[in-house]
């Protein structure tokens, strides 16, 4: 017997599909900061759990990363996020002998990349201006159709972002390290060959992760190579960006507005310029949040849980190497 | 020789293209209010009109159709739009020889419903209201994927609406007379067959011309059928939607919002209402004005021009019945 710490609200969800495990995992679940044994308490020689957004923006976050610490052996690790770069979820990864992740928010992502890139080119602000002034102004607007993208950091994101944009007539380049070719980009290259493009692309996307190479990516010299007018988007993690370069930058146009999902300091705190500055269009590290990368990122822990407790290799395993 | 009635902002887009054509055809461009003789005068025998948004939204449109309705013979009239209900459109119908219209506009009307579909799903006025009052709170959105749209008239915009939404995700039923199936739609459907569905679309979307048939279209009884929380988008003429329905649909949370292109007074007077309730977003019929759509209806012009002057049929021909 297994115990499974998993937080209410995903519990919920998935009760009734963890029912026939009823016999292998005993659930340990989190509920307003309290454990609770809703099938009754086990004697339990191992742990895994399931790590979703309920238990990393819960307010008992802290209950949640204390117990797993606290397991004798926690065996498996499954994470609704792709990123791995927090330090809670490099001690999860260190401490578990199976770490597996989920690119199920790709999709919600790339909805909300959409949703920037058509607000920008429609220029969404100006026409909410106007209705406000009753103000019947034919304000015409660019398409995103023939628009040049350049996604940095192409993996399960930004080809999720690169397959919609092309079905929308955009011109999309993906820069990563493997520049094998894929549908969703005209192009792949690599960052090398990337700094070449800068200058003529329309929108700028950010879906890298954070790590020591990629920390300041978006520096005042990047900043600097963008076109006025253009746009950067950044959906990865708010170290990638040079926030102090970014207000220079945006002051002199180019780009010319900044949707941001992400920042350094998350939650920001009321005095920081970025929530007032009107070039910026700020949403608090929402893009991954909707009901349907829930439902498939539970989908993907059932899989893996029937496969875990087979012995099988797990989906979306993450080596061990990334918690060294 | 022919003369070419057309607006100055049109003819400087395209002059280049049309010297090929100085042997045979004469510009008489409207620049300001002023008929100019760019090319110097000729003895003219008949004449053709290239009619676009320059024109029909310039201040002197009045002159534009005047000098249209003094030729005494109008060979061809090529106009930039899909509709031909205006009465201005209707006499000009009447009087030319032949007409064709234009599809162009397909392209950029189905980005604004693009737009307009994702700033719905996602609520991008909570997330503009959460920035400005410097709140960090993370609200989950809807994806369009899984997402039903019902679309009303599915000719070549509601099937370039279909066909983004489509790649999307979405599941897309096309409402129209010829039931043909089509790449743009799950399901093409009659429109006895889609009262059935109203109640289940997420979004319902008007693409339909205005025609007798058509008038009030979206009245109180279809908007009663229509979901709590679901969209209407109207994108076809005001005239389909009874306004006055509408707010009390819209006051009782079916459909939740309204994204107008088209109001059935244009332009909007200022004691209007729809310019300040809360639950619909106007924009001053703009869905068809981007720069790409212009250059696609010139190409249809050129090309179309070279069809006449070789006696060859016309591409979006319109047929005369419709001007009877």
């Amino acid at each position: 017997m297994r115990q499974l710490l998993i937080h209410a609200k995903s519990f919920a969800r998935i009760e009734d599909a963890l029912k026939p495990f009823s016999d292998r995992i005993s659930p340990l679940v989190l509920d307003n900061g309290h454990l609770n044994h809703p099938w009754g308490e086990s004697e339990a020689d191992a742990a895994i759990a399931f790590g979703t957004q309920d238990a990393y923006f819960s307010p008992s976050v802290m209950t949640y990363f204390q117990t797993l610490m606290s397991f004798e052996k926690l065996e498996w690790f499954q994470s609704s996020a792709a990123g791995t770069e927090h330090p809670m979820i490099q001690a999860t990864g260190k401490k578990a002998a199976l770490f597996s992740g989920s690119h199920e928010q790709s999709e919600s992502i790339a909805e909300w990349v959409l949703w920037a890139g058509l607000d920008f080119f429609q220029d969404g602000r100006a026409r909410r201006q106007a209705q406000s002034d009753k103000n019947w102004t034919r304000l015409p607007f660019r398409e995103m159709a023939g628009s040049k993208w350049l996604i940095f950091g192409f993996g399960a994101i930004g080809q999720a972002c690169g397959r919609r944009l092309r079905a929308l007539g955009a011109d999309v380049i993906g820069v990563r390290r493997n520049v094998a070719s894929s549908d969703a980009a005209d192009r792949v290259i690599t960052q090398d060959q990337a700094r070449a493009e800068i200058a003529s692309a329309d929108v700028v996307l950010l879906c890298l992760p954070l790590t020591e190479a990629t920390e300041d990516f978006a520096d005042a010299a990047f900043l600097a190579q963008m076109k006025p007018g253009s746009l950067l988007i950044n959906v990865g993690r708010g170290g990638l960006v040079d926030e102090t370069a970014l207000f220079a930058a945006l002051d002199a146009g180019a780009p010319a507005q900044a949707y941001l999902d992400v920042v350094r300091e998350e939650p920001l705190s009321e005095n920081s310029p970025i929530w007032t500055h009107p070039n910026i269009v700020l949403t608090p590290h929402i893009s991954a949040l909707t009901m349907g990368a829930q439902v498939r990122t539970d989908q993907v822990f059932l899989e893996n849980l029937q496969r875990f407790l087979d012995g099988k290799p797990l989906r979306n395993a993450v080596s061990s190497e990334v918690f060294a």
